[in-house]
């Protein structure tokens, strides 16, 4: 439901790039997992630039814990945490004001807000919102923990580009030619037993993807063999069944642990494609929506050449909250037998 | 919501492949949509399994609309379509119950099901069921063509299979070595207003996503350049904006006619990887979880050795059941104005 | 969500008076409830219309089961009940068409629905649809009764009609002067433990009250003491605390049951407030929307002098799929602990 | 949604009584409507005890609007409205922890959330919560009014009651015996049209019951003459209708300007019942769940002897939000016409 995402589970973002500062409402977690400031703060800090890869724009996410915790445990009520925002800028954007930047939001979100958008830095749509994605899955990743569930996103290594410094080279040699660059991230989950998510609308492809495709700049997501199913045959493809260690499990995980939308117990497996970052300092060919004419826009502010590293902890974030509201999900549909 | 999709227009999905009738309940469509039931059964003939490429099990899909069409327009209120199953082999099923097919979701009904699955054809779970999206689909894609948005779904021919031929020779290559295929299809959506999504978690790409990954078989979704986007710089990737017939338009369509998850008025493009069917004839190693051993399977039944044809039509009708909802959406949230 | 209820357990009605069906479809219900179709069928006797002092059309309710149950215990997947309609007289309903019944939604019926909705019998607000809540809520009554839950609705006798007889003779007095009574009916809902319901807008009066004024007729409700609390002091509405057997429990119940939204394990205690049918046989004034002008009514059809024997089961099997679905969010609100 | 209430237009509430904030987000709000920091805290001061009828707790409500609102108007992003606590008294509750106090909401969320409550002052459940719904209704209501629909709560007068300072006497008699008392307060709404509201579970009567439910103390509602129905005839209890300056209106308004669920044009009128603050200074008879044994509690602590002065802005408020909810799912539900 726009800015909020989940049955049970229910996470609900807020706050504008230069508002005063940006948040999250999570709802529907457990009473009695404990919560850690420091490695909330962690979490934050890996979502932060880092670096001459990344933006100079640097926050120091002094979040809030504003309700829900108690005696340093979620209390079962909703968990607003605000991360006030300080580093900012606003006349970068004053003066760029009815130009639009391709391939970022403003020309789309002035169409739907008919012109009472908070434009500055991407406003609602500003990848700064995902700060409050990253302190709640912090809480969501802890109470996964507590399930033998682990999370890790990371750059998908391929082609010329197989260490980290490799990546790093490609990155600031665009940022060199005031470009920016794009890339796939793999996630891969472990520790999720077999029989969780939904038949049809929320099998766990379909709610990850949605919760995915809310962060700016992703463009594709594939589960498993994804786009290489297109050239398999199902002889190759299908994943045959095996008992290991009086464990049923498949001998191969093309499927990327899901069936039918529904977990089989191999690791759970998926790509995001994301885009390269569109604030490039090139010139570029737009539009003034004010004066209806076509003009030339130079970005100035401050970007990320690539945002391939700071997007893995967002992910990662996300997705535990998902994967939280659809154990929750499973713990509702079975509550009858 | 599981077997149910959308906030203002809601398709929920009933029915097993052999039980006596699979189903749909279509509500919050706008009264006065004119439907035509030649149409619906037009459509759901596109589904149907024609000639040797697809499966002999074939159903006359005489539909009942059951409610909410009154006098040939819809009223306001549910639409309920009921297509009775009537070319059911449940033999064919009994007799390997308890070894799983590969790659289908029989284990991961099984767990989450505990025993009590209509396991019969995939039961809950079959292509079967996608019956109901078609006819519901069709009321859908009449009142988006009132519109003037239209929605096509075709098979993307790439590499050495460029014409209809090419794909027919390569399915039937698969079918005459027991085996199947896979392949990519691509939807285009042409007539949609900028303006059209909802920020965060119903970006068009989130919500069009979760539908399509509903659909069995669906194992990758992406937008625009999608995956190519991996290898782009920001200067080529960005599609930049100019001025046409005084509309504002972009030069390229990289993004796939979405940014921010609204559309900003081109042609929305997305492409959806589909795995081979599972169901393939040669013999392949499973489990029987009743007995708790590793066993060969052989399938028997009737099955496609390829989805890529039949899965063109669903796929567009839910993605059209999809677009109503985000229409009335965009009308609700635009409404105190 | 309009036309469905529920967050984990959902159950959507679809269906007008004088179609060919109406039907339910009960989704989330756990898999391997045994359903009796026996049972079924005794619940909607219960609310078919029986001798003087109901109406003369009586339906066989030969219903359908078309989905979600397999060998006599429920799937977990979606199910779907189909009631035929069989005893329909539209006639009555169309040389009336324009003139619009008092206290019916005929008039707010075809300002909402813009002329377009099935006018015959009430069409999609008619009575007959709650045949649908009386078929999924005897399963849901079934699954509660293994978890020890009872709940009853009765008339509430007060005044001077103390017995069954006397209201008998109260409706069929009406019924001889060409009119109709309302009434107030009781429900008492035992064996509920302490701890079910949610904070705020999933307050177990919240929830409870939001489905019982979806029946027609319904105009008010209050829990324990309720209206009469307005003449109390906290001295005498409070309920005092002790331990009976080792069990926390009140002293008295004015609270019905229920504190801060969430059951205190005493017995769930509620009033319904139903107004006399609108259907009656006495001339009326009225408008004539066609025409534009006020006219007089006079309805023939066959209509209930008093719908208060007949509520009874609906209200029970209605609160019977709202409390499943309480249970399924408690368990899914302690899914992570 | 337990936090959440609405589906086009969503509040969700966070906080406790002795925590740092407490807060609300009102999400799908239209973009373009003023709003005056003004009116909301003269909204607020409408909501905080006044004088010797109230609670001794009085706070400044110095609230903060942390997004959605730029340049004096809605963005149509969710609008986060913060509400510091400040004069808080925590000691009072700490040395009674363990003593549950009767008709609150104590025991139920102890058992609930499983001793992880923050139990200071009725935690979550306390009435300082609905400082967030009044801040967040007065946008609402002035978003209503731009619409000409209006909103007025107040105590229902009658019996010995019939003027303030009748009820002023009857609140301040209770306080001497530091005991409390309930009432009744009435809504009416005009301005609303006739087609507003959705069929069986999103009626107009069950969305505001619902809403108006959640709210501490409230334990029973009836629109129109509601209970009074059950002592009427048809023939006394139908609204006929006639035509008024060319408009259709009914003479008599007994059903509160609703048939059907869906608004019939006339004045919404709904009475509340509200029950005596369960807070008396008194000693009371209860348990002790620490020590699992009887016990007398005396609550000390500043609290209010009737709380139906001040619950007349917060149904207001929260029926304000509902109401914009309703409109845009009508606009939601007419969008494909």
């Amino acid at each position: 439901m726009a800015n909020s995402i989940g049955k049970n589970v229910i996470l609900t973002l807020f706050g504008e790039s230069h508002g005063s500062a940006v948040g999250v409402v999570l709802d529907g977690m457990s009473p009695g997992i404990a919560v850690s400031e420091d490695f909330i703060a962690g979490q934050l800090s890996k979502r932060r630039p880092q670096g001459a890869t990344e933006t100079a724009r640097v926050e120091s996410d002094n979040f809030q814990i504003v309700s829900g915790v108690f005696n340093g445990y979620t209390t079962g009520a909703p968990i607003c945490i605000i991360i006030p925002n300080e580093n900012v800028k606003s006349s970068d954007y004053d003066k760029n004001f009815g130009i639009v930047r391709p391939s970022h939001a403003d020309y789309t979100a002035h169409v739907k807000y008919c012109g009472f958008e908070d434009y500055r830095g991407g406003g609602h749509f500003s990848g700064r919102i995902t700060a409050g994605i990253v302190a709640a899955g912090a809480i969501a990743i802890k109470a996964l923990e507590n399930k033998g569930i682990k999370i890790n996103t990371d750059i998908l290594r391929s082609g010329d580009a197989t260490t980290d410094a490799d990546i790093t080279d490609r990155i600031l040699n665009a940022k060199n030619e005031q470009d920016s660059v794009g890339g796939v991230v793999q996630t891969v989950i472990t520790g999720v037993e077999a029989g969780v998510g939904e038949p049809w609308f929320d099998s766990l492809e379909g709610v990850i993807a949605n919760a995915v495709f809310s962060i700016g700049g992703v463009k594709g997501i594939e589960f498993g063999a994804g786009f290489k199913f297109a050239d398999m045959k199902g002889s190759q493809a299908n994943d045959a069944f095996c008992i290991n260690d009086g464990k049923i499990q498949t001998k191969t995980n093309n499927n990327g642990g899901i069936n039918g939308g529904i977990s089989n117990g191999m690791p759970i497996v998926f790509n995001t494609a994301v885009k390269p970052t569109p604030s490039i300092s090139q010139p570029q060919q737009s539009v003034d929506f004010i004066k209806g004419e076509e003009t030339t826009l130079e970005i100035k502010g401050r970007h990320d050449p690539a945002i391939i590293r700071r997007i893995c902890i967002v992910i990662s974030s996300l997705v535990a909250v998902v994967l939280c509201d659809m154990l929750a999900c499973k713990a509702g549909a079975e509550a009858l037998k």
